[in-house]
């Protein structure tokens, strides 16, 4: 875990862990919480206050049956350190700095030319001195730098495998943006960072089951079962763009058919809404436009769409139950003309109760995709 | 756990069923495994051996670094304890004892002639005493019965909430039986009963993720990640029969459309087989003789419910990416006629590596269903 604590308890892992996600909490709930003794929790306690990360609250008076000595909960110490989290897409880097509880304290941005790695390092680089090295002067408490990429990424090598919409192949990203930096880099595909980031410190804290589905460029999932992110044996996990739900519907670029990519994905969109405006001119903010506007066809379109990732997230309910979905994305700018599709499409396909599962549909700020990035970073300094 | 046991230490736990499912296992070995001091370990078998559950081999020189004392390892004694497995079907109980490693020792049979409650339990009476009082005298040492039934059940209440071939609601299956046999009565679902079979004792050992599905009357399927079974939040997980694969398909009983079990179900396959052959009498076996005769109409039937049932296992790839699945169950009696299209329908909508997942397809007989209610009962004497 840090570098500086010896021997690496497994509870002081999970004590940073518990307080990080669920606290300001008391030693005594901790001990509950996590099945370990008041002694063993003081112990584990012990090196991350001397380190800063946690610190003692004012003690509060404990009532009821057992009070004796009053209890001083162990709380973070958000500033005791400072995150970059930078989402790589093809046209734009977003770039955060977080603090220890994964709150944005500043954002930068940077238009790329093309998706070139030498040109994308080099942006990179300036996009972190600037916010660095801006107001806030975060320089001094920050180590570590977290990336989200979309596509094939292998976290553990810090290799980027294939990234479509990059155009990137067994890319050492890792490596080569640590060189330029000189901070600890943590690459992660972009969904599942965006999942670990809800699971930490939004919808999903304390779940044992929870899924994040983003609607975009493509149709992602993030799941996590059993209390952890499901990574997948053979490199694949929450491929629910590449479901099948029309076995006659049309062919998908990864070789399946009627996927639900090749419905509800952006470029899918594009081309069936154009076909059936008859504009072969016509990009996704003119159906959307169009949709909007009343145009039966093209609002059909969006329906289809809907309904397909609602059987989507059906599929995913009645696999692994979550205790709730979030789904969100880019895409859901079109908020309005897909929503009560995904509804619908979902409640026809969910199985019995998976029909209770909360779905919540929202738009979400890019900001927040690399905020993701930051948060895996956080967990890198937990775990590592 | 064990009731003799007064304080419950989780190691203890830990130790027995690394031992009952990887077991022989040195303590070194263990140590390592379970990431607990070779002391830890020593004290927690202690209790396990004075009980007879496990016992020392005979010790083996060890070789190589650190080699010093000779290693005993530790083995479950098998026929320390015996459990009844009984499988309930509408037509029929299937029953087995097993020892404490889920080797079946003896089997026995009930036809029944219908699924009323009164009747069932009055057959299961003495299909338990036959199991017990036959030849191997299995009585002395018998304490728990393990029931796996189709449908809802709650395992933690033994209640059937709802079983559809059964025809039964809100029965207290497992305090009904208790006062007619005198055992300790575990009841679970039968999908997931044969799953922890597998994952404890079969193609899943050792597997942190792994899934088993069973053709038959329905389409069910059994899920393991992140090393336990998935049980949904909401009470429902694995339903693979009612993920939809052709949204323009035949309406399902569930209210779904195009599910894999509205087009691969057996009623489903004899519905549309007697539509193509234009024979409204024609059965399953009938069924499965035209399409083995050649019968195209028939054969393309089998075809399209064997490719739907590969997309429903290549949405379980997608999305949860286990290390292994078993496709099973008895629909696979038609084996022959299912396997090609099973593994086309996969292949296709199998996303990237997620086609590298193996698949085991193999027919499943009638036993394996007793074997693992009773599987499911050595596990409520570990956990309990
Ligand atoms: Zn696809
Ligand atoms: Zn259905």
């Amino acid at each position: 875990m840090f570098p500086e604590v010896e021997a690496v308890a497994p509870a002081v892992t999970a004590v940073f862990t518990t307080v990080l996600t669920e606290g300001p909490i008391s030693r005594v709930a901790l001990a509950r919480r996590l099945d370990l003794s008041s002694a063993a929790v003081t112990k584990a306690a012990r090196p991350l206050i001397e380190m800063g990360y946690l610190e003692e609250l004012a003690a509060t008076e404990r009532t009821g049956p057992g009070a004796g000595r009053p209890a001083s909960p162990l709380a973070i110490r958000a500033d005791r350190e400072f995150f970059v989290g930078v989402k790589i897409t093809g046209d734009e880097l977003i770039g955060v700095v977080c603090d220890l509880r994964a709150e944005v304290r500043t954002t930068a941005h940077r238009r790329l030319a093309v998706p070139q790695v030498d040109h994308v390092l080099i942006e990179l680089g300036e996009l972190v001195d600037e916010l660095l090295d801006g107001p806030g002067d975060y320089r001094a408490r920050t180590r570590r730098l977290g990336l989200a990429v979309s596509g094939d990424v292998d976290r553990s090598t810090g290799l980027v495998r294939y990234s479509p919409f990059l155009h990137w192949h067994d890319l050492p990203l890792q490596e080569r943006v640590e060189k330029i930096t000189g901070l600890t880099v943590t690459v992660e595909n972009d969904v599942k960072a965006l999942t670990t980031a809800e699971h930490w410190f939004g919808e999903g804290v304390g779940a044992e089951s929870f899924a994040l589905v983003t609607v975009g460029a493509g149709i992602g999932c993030g799941l996590v079962v059993n209390g952890r992110l499901v990574s997948g044996s053979h490199g694949v996990a929450g491929e629910i763009g590449h479901i099948g739900i029309d076995v006659n519907g049309p062919a998908c670029h990864c070789g399946g058919r009627g996927c639900v990519e090749a419905i509800a994905g952006a470029d899918a969109i594009v081309r069936q809404a154009q076909a059936a405006a008859g504009r072969p001119e016509l990009r996704f903010d003119d159906a959307v436009a169009l949709a909007r506007a009343g145009d039966g066809p093209v609002g059909a379109v969006f329906a289809r769409a809907g309904d397909a990732i609602g059987s989507g997230i059906a599929a995913v309910a009645n696999l692994v139950g979550p205790s709730r979905i979030v789904v969100s994305g880019e895409g859901l700018a079109a908020y309005d003309l897909f929503e009560p599709h995904i509804r619908a499409g979902f409640q026809r396909q969910a199985f019995g109760a998976a029909a209770d599962c909360p779905l919540s549909i929202r738009p979400l700020p890019f900001e927040e995709w690399a905020r993701g990035a930051a948060t895996v970073s956080i967990q890198a300094l937990v775990a590592a």
